[in-house]
């Protein structure tokens, strides 16, 4: 892989003195593109994956009153969580997915879903390790194992068949090294949502071999066409093995407040909490509330929170619409897979076979557009651009006008 | 070091599939005694350092109006944070230690000092270079190490001059793998606060031998009898090899809220910001918010955080004198030195040269009373206990009343 494409973006790095898991790694492309783009004004985005809606008012509610009246909001909470929150997760999750954990020692809450990636990569990754991911995948997974001195190794989606897992190119990667599979789905840069037969003849291999398996479900309530999503903490005999990573930040828009969770068995929760230990104490109290008010409102029988979640999916799901109708305009630039889940497309540039990241600059320096470019989320990225359908619909429409306008002028 | 005296306590861990750098650190004492206390009914506790102060009222205020009123507080920020609070933390620094910094590039908001500190000991430490720390030091840099695979090499301070540096100590402790010093001042776990002079001293071996000054400040505003604080980032020569962390936890009684910054030169923010990605995305912004609120009540004219602050220190300050005092009344148990900065003291254990860890055991099963056994702050821990003088007047008397019955029947 092109390690420079999404290295700083035309920034000579000195490392001197910087320790080698650290002076290899890049701060993803995903957050450089903004910070290029900070410099042009005007510019409209389809890159970082925020959706345009607030946190919405009956957590913010919460949180007002809590303010005026609770003496431990501005302090430390447990290291693994307040304990009501980690009741109201395991209840979510048997209420949602038939998934039974034990609050007390088989999850625990961290600053957001990244840090406990980044904290479970660190503890099962060791020196050398080959990790087996797929290609495209979110970046910073790449670079979480790279931290830990580990081995991405990349299988190819399968895009004609909308950025399918392949399970058999799985097995064919598989070596004496292998520790670990990490999964994102559904999947941040495609929108793509593996099938269950694919996720169980993983589980399987899993099983077979030993592996890990790190899961990434922060888009888990984020399907389209009424699709189910399955997830593989519903297989129990993989409980040893696997690592499920959820996050608040897209399910109740609050990217801002760093507030996720892990759940596996609790010999590896015990150990994550050594790197949680060291990294961050514990998640934000405040944060910790919010979730906690957002979780009250979706399994108790108000409904406020079911009702928002509801809303939230209706209105990405018609903005996937709208992105679609206008990459199907622009034919003779892109081919795309229709997105399943996420807020995420990922299509293939077809003009002229042009680099990703020559053609993300050209749309941000010449349509002031952003989107970012596809060979950050591994090899089988290169070729693409990644689009984000979080902003609002007149946004998704004023940037394809300007990508059209560009693309009549330019091509 | 005999790592079981601060490993799990009582507890037997599965390591299988575990990386080393994970398998090799503890979960510190400093927060399983709370977890082994809370199995015990009406404990007091002189163990975690939490003060016992909500977070001011003038913070809160300002987070519940900009939760009624503002977008962004629920979205991710920039990922090294609000560029209006990182040029109130520039105007801070230069109002009250005449540090000048830019604070686009020479600073980073994170989420507390913890994952600044985390953070850069990744960045600058590789598997085997050799860390020269205080001993005792804060157990989580111990851990922080050794989960950079670096080798700690404690230095032990001085008891009895109040646990001061000893310089000509670390000269000796120099060996070509050694990377950094790390420094913890004011001193948790023993209150001491090392002299400008050793200080200075220290700062010039570090240029000599062009090591990484890593200095943990959590605790800078926190000194007793009008001492003044030196911060080594007033010396303007070392700051292409010194990081310094700070903290809002402390200073605003913000413990749970997770913020604090780094500043250091250019291209190691740089090189930090790439482990910050992967582990945190941004600070909390809401937290953020409520950090700018309490430095534009500082820096500004109202006086508010200043007037916060004072309060603060001559409470503290008071409950100083309480346990010293009480202190005192135990000549037969212990003898201590009298703290000069943070809410910590650290007395040494005379009685019968009772292990630390037993005696901490003892007071918590027999005087309900929570401790932290000295050892889990490397080997010159041995012997001492742990107090911290966060908690109430009252609990503070209440603690000792109950230790000096537990005295009295048992010794």
């Amino acid at each position: 892989m092109d390690r420079s494409v999404y290295s700083n973006v035309g920034k000579k790095e000195d490392t001197t003195g910087i320790a080698k898991r650290v002076a290899q790694i890049s701060v993803s492309a995903i957050k450089q593109m903004p910070v290029l783009a900070s410099k042009i004004e005007g510019c409209i985005s389809l890159g970082q994956g925020i959706p345009s809606f607030g946190t919405p008012s009956f957590i913010r509610e919460s949180i007002v009153a809590a303010l005026k009246h609770d003496e431990f909001i501005g302090k430390y909470s447990l290291q693994p969580g307040i304990p009501e929150l980690k009741l109201e997760i395991a209840k979510y999750l048997h209420r949602t997915n038939g998934i039974n954990v034990d609050p007390e020692r088989e999850l625990f809450v961290s600053c957001g879903a990244m840090e406990a990636l980044a904290g479970v990569i660190s503890t099962v990754v060791d020196r050398g390790d080959e990790v087996l991911i797929p290609s495209p995948n979110y970046s910073s997974h790449i670079e979480q194992i790279l931290f830990a001195e580990g081995n991405p190794v990349f299988v190819p989606l399968i895009e004609e068949e909308g950025w399918r897992l392949d399970v058999a190119g799985f097995r064919k990667a598989l070596t004496p090294k292998t520790k670990a599979i990490l999964l994102c789905n559904p999947v941040n840069p495609t929108g793509a949502v593996f099938r269950e037969e694919d996720l169980r003849a993983m589980a399987e291999m899993a099983l077979e071999r030993n592996l890990f398996i790190i899961s990434d479900e922060a888009y888990d309530f984020l399907l389209y066409d009424g699709l189910p999503h399955f997830s593989l903490a519903s297989i129990p005999e993989l409980k040893t093995l696997l690592i499920t990573c959820k996050s608040f930040s897209k399910m109740y828009c609050m990217t801002g407040w760093r507030v996720g969770y892990m759940l596996t068995a609790a010999r590896i929760v015990d150990q994550v909490l050594k790197v949680h230990d060291a990294f961050a104490i514990c998640a934000p109290t405040i944060s910790q509330y919010a979730a906690l008010a957002a979780l009250k409102a979706t399994n108790g029988k108000d409904g406020d929170g079911d009702r928002f979640i509801r809303q939230l999916v209706e209105a990405l799901s018609s903005r996937r619409d709208i992105i679609c109708d206008r990459l199907d305009g622009l034919p003779h630039l892109f081919s795309f897979q229709r997105p399943k889940g996420a807020y995420y497309v990922f299509p293939k540039i077809t003009h002229d076979n042009e680099n990703d990241m020559d053609l993300a600059l050209r749309l941000l320096h010449e349509a002031r557009v952003i989107t970012i470019p596809g060979s950050g989320f591994g090899p089988t990225g290169a070729g693409h651009i990644r689009l984000s359908f979080g902003a609002p619909e007149k946004d998704i429409h004023r940037a394809f006008d300007r990508i059209d306008e560009w693309a009549h002028l330019s091509t």
